[in-house]
């Protein structure tokens, strides 16, 4: 940095006071990720409250080569939104830009800023019978900006993709100040290169999403949510491709559990019941929905789609919620996986993906081997089956010390883990991201063809490195070895 | 270049006789576009039969400095697969690389080389019980490759995407030789930039495409094909709202045809005759789909939408083809607006799109707007309202010299079509991208930031500049000045 006193009085002065603080104790929510993971420094935080004051501290940024880490609502996974320990850095919040400037039921667009919450986008689009097919875990705290920015996924991704599908239109403010504005949606638009495509998903290393246009379909009128108790992970996958080809469009969640994560939960819960009476290794929750005025017949499908895999032998035994409180049992069931595991103990999480046709065989084939070259510890695999993505999840064995065994054989895991899955022609980050967590696995096991591009896209487009430094982008490998 | 002679012996040495030529009658046919509208050379034609083939003469190339022109089909639309004039460039045609890997109905996926013909992928598909749902009036000559590197469009976007959408998994060689292997397709993938994205619709600026995983569907059950005649362009666009809303997933395709097109028509196509007895202002063809086995009560859903929007006053009249070869009928009368127009004399064709609810009121406006300011010409908007696309023609006044006028009044007129698009947000190349033809246009028009940014990336990514050079990316402002 040239003069951080001149940088600070001109932040401040750009800013004014709501937009602008150096106070520890406002800063510090911030400065560590919501799971406790990761904790940085930051010289001060901006709260720009439009496009055009982001545009201005980002251009004061450069002018002083002060670093910047973009945050939204402090969600993410992989640590993105943390700044190192240095204290140079300056913290971008988005929060204050948190306009939904528009909600479109003709054209099915609404228009949002960078920190608009998910809850509140599913509200509004709610007001108006209309809904936004994109959610997850966090939605109380992650903002549009964020999730553009991480190129989100979630639980509806089978049938309405991640985020990408869900962006029709784009601002961002690039490492100059400079703002891309893309956000008038054209459904065909040949003009070049879709730059729009490479800011989604960058994590804040290209450039700062300040608001998006996105997608929004008509509001569900009915669902039927199914639970079915399986033998096999192979039994689950000709469960999926059954309903694909039964229910069509219909289909728009298909998760497995496998029987070890059911008890967890059961434990967890006190009040939480078994969906069926009956033990099953594995267990299938699929959500099937239609659109307001097209539900006739939905849970007749639902049930001839169950019966007919009763006959055919996929399934050991089924149900189908009988209200929506018992829906939203069934759901509570799936979203308490992750809390109920981290009670029992220590655990090593990855976010993998694999060609969809061959998670199954994945899962068959690494549980059984990374048990084998960990004893004590035991993997289970869960998630989105549909999509070719599970948590897959390594438990400590008993008695280890949480802090010490992550920092040890966890580690060791987690790389065999991401070895096994890249040799499956896999993503060691299917939804979470890179961040500041996985990048040096990144480094490690990615094409080096695609990682070589992507270092030249960054230096090309912020030349200063000064766009959330230190996260996504591996570094070259002979600046590793410095 | 640094020596020809070695590079060609080196060349020749390296892809064999079937792969390699100088002969000019071999060439001819490949260096000038289909359309006749411009006319190139090159040093030599390259045919490599496998990506390791491409590969080497693609470093080749980058060794000794000769420019590279992919080509696939040669049906482009915009003159982005001819060369300029010098001479020295390499034509590297994919038309060897013609194999179709893989056909999967269960993971309904495709693996297809580059110079895989668009008709020959729909038969492969066919043979499986699926589709691959992009189609395009150059399905007989265009190839995969070119369809990729151009983000092709055609009649079934409104439902399934342009070719954005149904590409999985992307090969692609660098403009160093360097092979970007990104088929595997995965559903969830956040490891950093999508590199995919850039590269798809680069028109062979950025890389090489070789090979692609593409999606497939379900082949069709049965098809409703409406024919209605309106009132106003404002009356198609309520017709498309009500469409959305009644079909749903049902409606695949939403096409408008002024009259002038239509007697256009009807005069260029002796055995054509009228779908409705009455003369309307315009007319919109309808496509309602519905796959294998989900067939049950398509024909009543369009009887129903048809029979609710006359009763609203939507439309004026309507009909519903009585079998597929009447549905083949009206869909020909539509293919052959172009041909029909071509044979009534000159005319300046835009390929242009605005945000879909506006597309209605652009026609209206810009048409009076047109013919006021070009005084004797005819203006045509006809094509893919539902996509907010339209093919903006403008007809010459009577009895101009054919190749004199577009060079005069015709260029003046499409700027000012241009001028008035960007005005309304809208892009001046919906789906034909840029190529050479719109090259200058693009520079002229396109938002600065976006401008630079595409310069950044393509320095970046082919720093000697060798990989189509000339195409899609507009020269900077200095460089233009000299």
């Amino acid at each position: 940095m040239r003069d951080p006193d001149a940088f600070l009085a001109s932040a401040a002065e750009l800013l004014g006071e709501r937009g602008f603080t150096r106070d520890p104790e406002l800063m510090a929510p911030w400065l560590t990720d919501w799971r406790g993971r990761y904790a940085g420094n930051a010289l001060a935080m901006a709260s720009p409250a439009s496009t055009e004051e982001v545009s201005a501290i980002v251009r004061l940024c450069a002018r002083h080569r002060v670093p910047i880490v973009p945050q939204g609502g402090n969600s993410g996974m992989s640590g993105g939104a943390t700044p190192d320990d240095d204290g140079d850095a300056l913290l971008l919040s988005l929060r204050r830009m948190n306009a939904i400037r528009e909600v479109n039921a003709d054209s099915r667009q609404t228009v949002c800023e960078a920190g608009v919450i998910l809850q509140n986008l599913h509200d509004a689009a709610a007001g108006k019978q209309m809904r936004f097919p994109l959610t997850l875990g966090g939605k109380g705290s992650a903002t549009i900006g964020g999730l553009i920015a991480t190129n989100a996924g979630g639980t509806q991704v089978l049938r309405h993709g991640t985020m990408r599908t869900q962006v029709l239109g784009l601002e961002a403010v690039l490492a100059d100040g400079s703002v891309f504005d893309a956000l008038t949606p054209l459904k065909k638009d040949n003009r070049g290169f879709d730059l729009k495509q490479l800011l989604i998903g960058s994590e804040g290393t290209l450039g700062i999403v300040t608001a998006a246009t996105l997608r929004l379909l008509p509001e569900i009128g009915e669902r039927a949510v199914l639970w079915a108790g399986l033998r096999s992970i192979g039994d689950a996958r000709r469960l999926l491709l059954h309903c694909e080809a039964r229910a069509g469009n219909h289909l728009e969640g298909f998760e497995v559990i496998p029987a070890h994560c059911l008890t967890a939960v059961l434990d967890h819960l006190p009040d939480a019941r078994r969906p069926l009476a009956s033990e099953h290794a594995w267990h299938a929750l699929i959500e099937l929905v239609a659109e307001e005025g097209a539900t006739d017949g939905l849970s007749e499908l639902a049930e001839s789609i169950l019966s007919e895999a009763f006959e055919a032998g996929t399934i050991e035994d089924a149900t189908i919620a009988a209200s929506e409180t018992q829906a939203e049992q069934f759901w509570l069931l799936r979203d308490s996986i992750s809390p109920a595991e981290r009670a029992i103990g220590p655990a090593m999480q990855h976010d993998i993906s694999v060609p969809v046709a061959r998670m199954a065989d994945f899962v068959q084939q690494a549980v059984p081997e990374v048990e084998a070259r960990f004893p004590g510890t035991s993997a289970v695999a869960f998630g989105h089956l549909g999509d070719g993505n599970v948590h897959f999840h390594v438990l400590a064995p008993p008695n280890v010390v949480r802090g010490e065994w992550e920092d040890g054989e966890g580690k060791a895991i987690s790389a065999f883990v991401h070895d096994l899955v890249t040799r499956w022609g896999g993503s060691i980050s299917a939804e979470h991201g890179i961040g500041q967590m996985k990048r040096d696995e990144l480094g490690r096991l990615g094409d080096p063809v695609a990682l070589a591009m992507m270092r030249s896209i960054k230096q090309a487009l912020d030349p200063q490195g000064l766009l959330n430094p230190g996260k996504l982008v591996p570094l070259a490998p002979e600046a590793c070895s410095n």
